[in-house]
């Protein structure tokens, strides 16, 4: 872990760079923005831990009413667990003897649920919860995306079935998330996307009751459909976990209206430094491929969307500028938009926290690079 | 930084993923060759530290010759002096009162160098070496690439001037790392490109010496040009980082028989478990976007170059066979080559260094996150 970059009280212009700025009061309006929304579609929220890695953050996500946290690896949930937080989901199927333990073992200090797809990975999991004398939560995932789960339908009442008969284990309901119809930017296109996610999570839903098994939980949903699983009456758990930072991808989305997904905010930067003046409309910074992702596109400038991203290389980024009169001087601080936000923040030790220009605090992304 | 994925003495199978694996016959035979063939050239070898950010490499590093290391950052020149390396050059621009400071309080500990293109930057050295009672080496990087530096000739001149007139620095000679070039697959057209970059580099040497001015050091060639600039009688320094790794972009380089650069080894692969066989010709694995960086492309899988990764999220990569006999069970181990190296190393807290199917070796990654 890398020391921190900043200093609470100091201003905004003398942190260290590249550093991974939060404007609080942003980040602390989408926050409560999505408690808000889960409460008025009377559903659970279980934010996604993946995104921030923080278990500072999701002691503010449970305070403004969040059930527990979801995480996607062990290492993450064990963050979690250490740093206080009493219910941890591992939204992911979990594979191999160390792992498994490792979730269990989780059970003596947490409550602790994972998902399924396939009868080893419950047998992994009972014999697992027996050693460590715990009892976890199993949901099933079906297959609505692109990663893993069974078919929806009846696979899962299979599974349930085994759930139910071992030792250890309680079933809990479906996991059914669409990742990629999160990034689905016209709205009718993400509605039809997750319109038939939802009708497959109903419809095993409806199989599991009719063969006396009751879900619990059936959660999914990112930031990008959170609104069609929270008003669908099938889901009760959204797992969403941008909506705190948004990025360049996730403002691609359009609303019903055709509108830009507006009232979410950018609340993440990367803060970097101008370090060199090649040319007159040219700046480079000391941001590069190891302080902000590109898998989801290029960054962007906050505050001239008309400086293009160069690419540079792992430690700096250069900016074209369509008016050289714009190009910073020399030592002036840029701030830079992600193209996708949890896997810029992985790779970063410090949030650091402002408001009003200063340096209000430090939290350490404690599950950074917890991937195990 | 997390907890280390494996033990020393385990069966590699045994390993939690996923995992940074170093084979290690691989990494020593190339770290041997570089070492060899800069013997061979008549220059120095100054490996860049940026690409695996690890004390214990650069230590072997010197001990096969190098002169000393490379970093990209301060920070990463931090971890080396802490890690006991004596000679440490930044090979670019420090920019910002902070940064120059923690600079020059390493000059106290180590031999520590550093590059300049404006005046300004020179200005804030010498400030900081009277401050820390410190000498600094600095050079002048020239523009060569597609970052940072002056235009070759005479404006070196300028900056050396006004490197040797200020107290605590020493004019040590010139920068000239074309990035850019290390990246193009066609021998020849690489070959064009780097003769650039010498003419450019003579001819600023050439200026400079009109001038009174001895380049003590003339550096920089990467693991694609690294014999152009090392048989040039210009250079007399080679910057090269990923040669003891490889990855799938410098495995597309040609050399001059238009073979592809196979006396190199890819040594660095990271580990993962196939945790959901959704479909018969479909394996989804437990390392994504989080894992391996694929700014440079796609990874491959090791041993079978007709599997195709899908994109599967931050923390799933899905591998598509074209035999679904090929496809492993749950549970199994795969061996992903990353499409490029760095920014991989650079998300990961260990490298575990195997041999014979054992872990040998647990080296942490000290400088990962190092970006101020």
């Amino acid at each position: 872990m890398q020391r921190p970059p900043a200093e609470i009280g100091q201003p905004v212009e003398d942190v260290d760079t590249p550093a991974l700025i939060v404007e609080l009061d942003a980040f602390e309006a989408n926050l409560q923005r999505m408690a808000r929304l889960a409460k008025e579609y009377g559903v659970h929220l279980r934010p996604h831990a993946k995104t921030h890695k923080t278990p500072a953050i999701a002691h503010l996500q449970v305070k403004a009413g969040a059930i527990g946290v979801c995480c996607q690896k062990v290492s993450e949930a064990e963050a979690m667990v250490e740093g206080g937080i009493g219910d941890v989901y591992v939204s992911n199927e979990v594979v191999g003897r160390r792992k498994v333990e490792r979730l269990a073992a989780l059970g003596r200090r947490a409550r602790i649920s994972t998902c399924v797809d396939h009868p080893d990975q419950i047998e992994a999991l009972s014999e697992a919860a027996r050693k460590f004398g715990v009892t976890l939560g199993v949901r099933v995932e079906i297959r609505v995306g692109n990663r893993c789960g069974v078919p929806p339908g009846s696979a899962a009442v299979e599974l349930a079935n085994q759930i139910a008969a071992l030792p250890g284990l309680r079933f809990e309901g479906l996991q059914a998330y669409n990742g990629k119809a999160q990034h689905v930017y016209l709205h009718i296109e993400r509605l039809v996307a997750a319109t038939q996610t939802v009708t497959d999570a109903r419809s095993t839903r409806d199989t599991l009751k009719a063969a006396g098994f009751d879900c619990l939980y059936i959660g999914g949903a990112g930031s990008g459909t959170y609104e069609i699983e929270g008003k669908s009456g099938v889901y009760n758990e959204l797992q969403t976990g941008s909506y705190l930072f948004m990025d360049l991808d996730y403002a691609k989305l359009r609303n019903a209206a055709g509108a830009l997904l507006g009232d979410w905010q950018h609340s993440l930067f990367v803060l970097a430094t101008v370090m060199s003046r090649p040319e007159p409309a040219r700046a480079i910074c000391d941001a590069g491929l190891k302080s902000v992702s590109i898998d989801s596109g290029p960054p962007a400038l906050a505050g001239n969307a008309r400086a293009e991203w160069v690419r540079g290389g792992d430690d700096h980024s250069g900016w074209l500028y369509a008016d050289p009169e714009d190009a910073p001087a020399l030592g002036s601080k840029i701030r830079i938009v992600p193209g996708h936000c949890d896997p810029t923040i992985n790779m970063h030790d410090w949030f650091v926290g402002v408001r009003g220009g200063k340096v209000e605090t430090l939290w350490p992304i404690l599950a950074r690079g917890a991937v195990t």
